[in-house]
């Protein structure tokens, strides 16, 4: 075989991702430079691995985005889709006001890369964290932290006041609404007696309201995904209101997902939406429903992990993605991007593997291909990976590190 | 509140997890000493968090190296379940030979904490795997590699032969036989074919055999399991059987595991298991039903997740672990360890969340209360996270790093 220019770099990259004594870390750094050098494309990334079509990402972030401007709504999508630095800043050059983040270990992750802006849409519980939230504040003013309980109000009040700055800190507090079964306080007068807490703190200060309806969001079909949405977000916007009547401020109403975005993007009083999915989109999403057929497709399937056949037998491949390489919690299986593998059935074969059955496939296989499915759901599947492979074309355009993959604390 | 001694050094070592702009690594570094010094106890650990009960790791541990050497069998533990250095560390302490890695990634990071006697255990399929694998095996050349297709096995030879070293390279392969439904090539003759044409090229030798019933570890019941058992792996020593006749050394067949480590220890011919969860034990492993009743208890339940209760209201009880903090992929849900809790109901509310159903439970929860679990599957549960805590009692003793989490390449 002549070896080419490309297929020389491509060699000579690929070889960067050999993990040596110097660590994994020191061989990531080399395969970003070789990606950033422009000499590093899509079949030199070792497998599974996780693959970001950039021009669908970005048509993706650019039509959320000319949404909500369209309609007056702020935009802070959701950090536990990418859990990425990178990500969140090309978000914010597309007109995102800042993140949300689960958990107050990915918060912090995203402020030390700069992002402000931040949500956090979990309670932060327990002396050690309420610490770690008051110095987040202190390095991030802007900072919001969700609460849903009395003495975690307190707890928060009482950290800030006991933490030595100047001017003195002021805690951002939104009430986390239980509209959606999850977590949060009920909606209405409960909310407001929290809200009244707050208010009489001097070391916090309510900045709104977390609406997130999960249940909402993944509703199957156009119409009864609407109408769940509608009704729980009013709830949201009368708890809001009568704030409003009782003499509290109550900026912000911060709620909605992917799949409600084009609803509650409607609905006066919601302030806010928080989406995740859509930027990188998944086969849950895609199942849900669109407001013009049974495929809800809104949003391009931008991001695929990639296997390579590694064992092959009459009518079967097994190919090096499983258990680890893919999220596991949704019924249905990861489907092939290539047409005519699309309804190649796959089945789990263990931790390590998936399993391709052929035997009704319209093509076969080899041994040694690679192979792209899109995942049945992005979050905990972006979670598995160290980094995020940005493609332009057949180009490795760059090597996004997926910073805060494993902070769920 | 009284501030002990034991509490302030709980509080200064519990706030050295915060991340801030030095990064993550920096803040697991302040931990882990903190932990070394003996200063970092189990309620201080930000959840969720994986834990090591280190006297029943190391009980397992103990149990399966003493059964193994008293039946003369080989000990080399998968490092798929643990991913660990450390871990794999104490396992050679306790009699292992080597290490599994079901990937090469793992292997190399294996390798460069100095861990010896590999078997990669998946085939290394692609120029730049296979170029990895040379370097690999000239840096530790007791590796063995794992293949079940001639083309693979040519290509190995002629990398191996394209490499410069003194003496020349010679790589050790296993054949992977198929007697579990996943990868392999057929026992018998097809296994013989290959194991001639690995005789008849310079630059690779025959290790032996590779054998692994995935199905077999994982049927329920012990009769049932053992038939099975006996049936597949008497397929691989046959085809050991077969080679030697052919006049073709065959010193190794390696296979078992945790759900048949008893049996297959006692087929003449198996020479070494390669068993992986015995050591942290898992619902999954427990349910498989043991030799004197319906619970497989061979082995203790070592490996936990703690969690912290985030969200309460009557009735229900929302903990910070969902998707992103308990392997998915069986269908049983994770188990409170605690006996009061430990059959209220778990479900799963997204990717950050886990909800308790407390309504028929003896005892309620406070908002705080930190739960831990038993976990459904642990090597896929083990990859989500960058450190495992290690409890003597109360006192973490030690944080080891899951060095190849993410390793699926």
């Amino acid at each position: 075989m002549k070896t080419t220019r490309r297929a020389f770099l491509g060699t000579a990259a690929a070889s960067a991702f050999m993990i040596s004594a110097e660590g994994r870390s020191r061989a990531l750094t080399w395969a970003r430079r070789a990606a950033e050098r422009g000499r590093l494309f899509r079949d030199d990334i070792p497998t599974p691995a996780l693959l970001l079509d950039l021009d669908a990402f970005e048509w993706n972030v650019a039509k959320m985005a000319a949404l909500l401007k369209a309609r007056g709504r702020g935009f802070r999508p959701h950090g536990k889709t990418h859990k990425c630095p990178e990500v969140a800043k090309a978000l914010s050059k597309a007109g995102a006001s800042g993140s949300c983040a689960a958990k107050l270990s990915e918060a912090e992750v995203f402020a030390a890369h700069g992002i402000d802006g931040l949500l956090v849409t979990t309670a932060v519980i327990g002396k050690a964290k309420v610490d770690r939230a008051v110095r987040l504040a202190a390095k991030q003013p802007d900072t919001m932290f969700s609460v849903d309980h009395a003495q975690n109000v307190r707890d928060l009040n009482d950290a800030a006041g006991a933490f030595k700055s100047r001017p003195p800190l002021r805690l951002n507090l939104a009430i986390d609404l239980l509209i959606g079964g999850r977590t949060g306080i009920e909606p209405g007068e409960p909310a407001l007696e929290l809200a009244r807490l707050i208010a009489s703190l001097p070391h916090v200060r309510l900045a709104g309201l977390q609406a997130y309806d999960g249940g909402a969001s993944h509703t199957i079909g156009f119409a009864e995904r609407k109408a769940r949405s509608l009704e729980t977000m009013a709830r949201a916007v009368e708890t809001r209101r009568l704030l409003e009547r009782s003499g509290l401020e109550c900026q912000m109403v911060s709620g909605g997902s992917t799949g409600t975005y084009n609803m509650d993007s409607e609905i006066d009083g919601v302030t806010e939406l928080q989406p995740g999915s859509f930027m990188f989109m998944d086969l849950d999403y895609n199942r849900i429903g669109g407001q013009d057929g049974p495929v809800y497709q809104d949003f391009r399937n931008a991001l695929t992990v990639v296997t390579t056949v590694v064992s092959k037998r009459p009518g079967v491949a097994i190919v090096d993605g499983g258990y680890k390489a893919f999220s596991t919690d949704r019924p249905f299986r990861p489907q092939a991007k290539e047409a005519a593998l699309a309804n190649v059935p796959f089945s789990w074969a263990g931790d390590e593997h998936g399993r391709l059955d052929l035997t009704g496939s319209q093509r076969d296989v080899t041994l040694g291909d690679r192979i792209e499915f899109i995942i049945p759901h992005c979050d905990p599947s972006v979670n598995l990976y160290d980094s995020i492979h940005c493609l332009r074309g057949d180009r490795v355009e760059a090597m996004w590190r997926v910073a805060a993959r494993g902070m769920s604390q």
